[in-house]
């Protein structure tokens, strides 16, 4: 790319934007809807357009993307879980919780959204959970935004 | 970072590309290779290196990366999902298609791939499938690369 | 932004930096610990705060974000995987690692990390994992870390 010779050229700096989300969960097994809380970190970040991680670095934890409409889903998804991963299972990790790290594993620590018009881009359906396994407990995600 | 004094300095900004891809879906569970639509994407794009983030904003649909030179390993995919997660459970969710969202929640809504060389970065055998759980539909992706 | 107009400004570029990863794997499955690994690269690039992305190219491996404080727990990720998708079903898929690729898609090819103050954003018990399916082989992992 040429420069712009004897011209000063104005210099748009990427912004980004790392923010701690305390939840607080209320039962061993939580579908914890989080959209509201992220669009509004992604709102005060000023950022119009970009991408944002939202990690969880509790290991019987996890964040999920799926619709947010019927509260009864949240039922199906625990049943759901576990049945796959019964909690009274036959573990060698004897810490009583093995069922909530395997749960994790499947549903994954770390999802990336993208940020169009100060918004996340979601479906019309579509929502953004926490989801504790070993709860009730205090967590502390950590929601990343990087402008374009 | 000194700055190079009485010299102006070419600014090469940061590019991204958000893009909406369509897809229709002919079956109600399908793994469609969109491999090839990503690789146009990328190469339109202009963009050499980076990262490129796949995302579905359909809650009874996902994104999977894995292989795509035998398609026997989709009846696979679908008869495992299946087992896991049959049509006619005792679902709360009474849409018809809990266990659609179910399958989506296991394979996930985004995934992050990486750019080089104006190409995806992908295994000999790897590929990248859009996957419908509760089809046939007209389905929107959205794709968004990130220059490096 | 308004420019500093008569001045030249020094311009920050963005840092990226793409690492090739080896690993060794030694059974058929193995929960790989890479987190040192990855904090090397992360340290190596010189890049303060910003993004990390995992991605294995290979169809029947997958990145894992969990504990990696108690090593019994990996034998129960095993057991678990294998009741989900065992080594010995009826698949179409005949190269007698159908179990692999199954186990790669739930667990996923590609994860997302954040890093901060030139180390990643991890909990006090959690760490990153190559997940082999279908050794032991040599893999090659390839990371790539974006700054702020």
């Amino acid at each position: 790319m040429a420069p712009d010779v004897g011209k000063v050229i104005p210099v748009e700096r990427r912004r980004t934007c790392l923010h701690v989300q305390e939840i607080q969960t209320r039962a061993r097994v939580e579908f914890q809807d989080i959209t509201s809380q992220i669009e509004k970190i992604v709102a005060d970040s000023g950022i119009r357009d970009g991408f944002c991680v939202v990690f969880t670095p509790h290991t019987t934890a996890a964040i999920l993307i799926n619709e947010n409409a019927d509260p009864a889903l949240h039922k199906d998804f625990d049943n759901f879980l576990k049945r796959l991963a019964p909690s009274s299972g036959d573990y060698a990790h004897d810490d009583g919780n093995c069922d909530a790290h395997l749960k994790s594993a499947l549903i994954g620590a770390s999802k990336t959204l993208l940020v169009e018009n100060h918004r996340l881009i979601l479906g019309t359906w579509q929502g953004v959970f926490f989801c504790e396994f070993d709860g009730p407990r205090r967590r502390d995600l950590r929601i990343k935004i990087l402008s374009d």
